[in-house]
């Protein structure tokens, strides 16, 4: 299913012509497709519904209340990694027995919130996040579940910046080191093994990045089970690629096709089975990275001797991805004119090189006052959103069919 | 004179222990020296006391309600990039004809409500801008007073994004189309052009390139003039590098000294002299960039196979320029305790591998429940901050000697 099609010369989202919505929402605009949303929670518990498994939201990827709710009501869990999130979960009406909470540099006001939450579990990653967590639980007089995260030393070839699973990261604890860790762990008396837990990066195309990881965790739990450490689920993490490049056919330079639900379930479910585990996933991006895209108008169009620059309302502060990641989105018109195409640098407003949202790009000829979509926007949008220059933050919308409707205000100067 | 500096072990700024703000206040915290922000704006008029002169200063790089109306109450200008900025400068009180308004993207609204409050001048950036501010002024029975922005193509040999007078970047008029394009301007007739500017980047550690700037400028300046056209005002933009490295010698890897407004003074006063006009810059960073630091907590520290890591309470979402710009920041101890020294990264609670402060530092050790100092925060860090994470962002107080107060509070989860 595609949320995203020209119907003749306009571009739809579901049953809507986004022309439409700038009319009536202005831009910049974020705008979400709930079906979009529903379809990939839907295509996860279809791939995995053969064995025991949760589906924890990773609230990060875009904390929207509505879409957090949505997620809630539809039987997900959720992954936090803030005070902030775990409020907002609370809030949204996620089971607490559902709640995963990730984090490098919990504080301790976090780590006492959670347990007085009552959530599933608490992903460790060092030997002294475990002693505080013991300490913490101790004088609360609770026992704090906890999920070892283990540090498998995959390399996923991504961007330095999402790659999170290799040795030389921040994150969790290494492979070699767990059953010295999950020893010691199991001699707290206040902390309960209940899971390991690996998440190595973002933006995977291949599922065996998730069969390598998972091998390795199996085998550790293996040895786990011989010492008589029982572990209830594994957790595999987020991090399934999106499609960034060709969400529309039209004008898509290459078509790219992200891994689905049902590949990665055919990639791991094998070894889940073998283990006899709960399996936890904590997707994000791959819910709601491609529901949703950033419309923007076109302020001015300028050539210099070397470039061609289309100037949009859209800036750095509202989509940070292409200047802090190097990220492509493609860009579409609202409106195919059969228009000739031509190599531009798509920019934002803000007095920053760095602030552009395409560079190089061959796209359609477009004018000023014409609209153009940023696609596959849904993820660390605006999640990232900033109020650089003093900018207000834009509105966000979501589309269900025909209708439409605002789930965030735009921020007013005041 | 250093605003910050160790008083036997303890880090102080002005007068004031930064271990008893910590406390008063919390972590993450931005903390501001009031005097040395008073102390640049007086060094920049000092060194330019000779000639007609406007410091408008440039809200982007902090835009903090307080710290803006100090410097109109010093008698500065203000640089502005968007609605917002115009708001907080005509609310902080400067005076209208100090106010200039840069940026490659100014909206339709933008442009009426700079022309109603009666701006000094529009930094022009294209023929097609030019246009939609005549027509406007048109509309509006206004004459917009212009200042083109000159693109001079000089390589200031900084970091891509901040390197912004290049011919392929986005902003000015190319300086050879400039001539024509101010001919153009002067056969509107809602346009008085007042002036020309350029702004070639950030960070520019040689006054040289000021010069080198300045000469391109007076070229066109002289040209017009033979031809009639008056121009009032040069502008030179902002962009003086700071002092990233040593701003407390000790434990610094590398001292610099960049260059000062006197500095500055002598590399384009003579120019200025010469041509005759007002002179207008626009400095940020060199005003508040050294004022500022963000005090954050250790979390936790955490050794792996390849690297330690100082896991403290201030992430990407607090300071995005380590990992946007691959700033280097210096990083020191509220504390010296003759540790010895070792090689860290000093990361955020955020996850992403992209959340870091420093990469592979020598730094004195530290441990859970020490503070540390970032310094020279004090531009393009509260006003890149953002609620990633669902985090509340940070609280900013200043320090006038002894006294401390709370400029912005530390935002709420609700």
């Amino acid at each position: 299913m595609n949320f995203f099609h020209y119907d003749i010369d306009s571009l739809y989202i579901e049953d809507v012509p986004c022309q439409s919505l700038v009319e009536q929402y202005g831009t910049p605009l974020y705008v979400y497709s709930k079906n979009s949303i529903i379809e990939k929670v839907r295509a996860y518990n279809q791939a995995f519904k053969t064995i025991p498994h949760t589906i924890c939201y990773a609230l990060k990827a875009n904390s929207n209340p509505e879409i957090v709710r949505l997620m809630a009501s539809l039987g997900c869990g959720a992954d936090i990694v803030s005070c902030g999130e775990l409020a907002l979960a609370l809030q949204a009406g996620f089971s607490t027995n559902k709640i995963v909470y990730a984090s490098v540099g919990k504080t301790d006001d976090e780590i006492h919130a959670a347990l007085a939450a009552g959530i599933c579990a608490f992903n460790v990653e060092s030997r002294q996040e475990l002693a505080v967590i013991q300490e913490i639980a101790s004088s609360a007089g609770k026992i704090a579940p906890v999920a070892l995260r283990i540090n498998p030393d995959i390399d996923i070839h991504g961007h330095p910046y999402i790659s999170t699973g290799k040795s030389l990261n921040k994150f969790g604890v290494d492979i070699n080191d767990a059953p010295d860790v999950l020893k010691q762990a199991g001699n707290m008396s206040h902390i309960s093994i209940v899971g390991v837990h690996a998440h190595i990066g973002s933006m995977i195309m291949n599922p065996e990045y998730y069969t390598a990881s998972l091998q390795k965790l199996g085998t550790l739990i293996d040895a786990l089970r011989r010492e008589g450490v029982a572990i209830e689920h594994v957790d595999i993490g987020g991090g399934l690629g999106v499609n960034y490049k060709s969400m529309v056919p039209d004008f898509a330079d290459e078509t790219i096709t992200p891994p689905t639900p049902a590949e990665l379930a055919t990639a791991v479910l094998p070894l889940v089975q073998q283990l006899g585990v709960e399996l936890f996933m904590e997707p994000g991006r791959s819910i709601v990275g491609e529901a949703g895209m950033l419309l923007t108008r076109v302020l001015y169009t300028k050539e210099t001797r070397d470039r061609k620059f289309v100037i949009v309302d859209a800036g750095m502060n509202d989509l940070i991805r292409p200047s802090l990641y190097q990220a492509y989105h493609q860009i579409v018109p609202l409106h195919k004119t059969g228009q000739p195409r031509e190599v531009v640098d798509v920019v934002g407003p803000i007095c920053e090189t760095g602030d552009f949202l395409a560079q190089k790009r061959s796209m359609p000829t477009v004018e000023r006052g014409d609209f153009l979509a940023v696609m596959t926007a849904g993820a660390y949008g605006y999640s990232l959103a900033s109020n650089y220059n003093l900018r207000p933050r834009p509105a966000e919308i979501w589309v269900d069919g025909t209708t439409s409707e605002i789930i965030r205000e735009r921020e007013s100067i005041d």
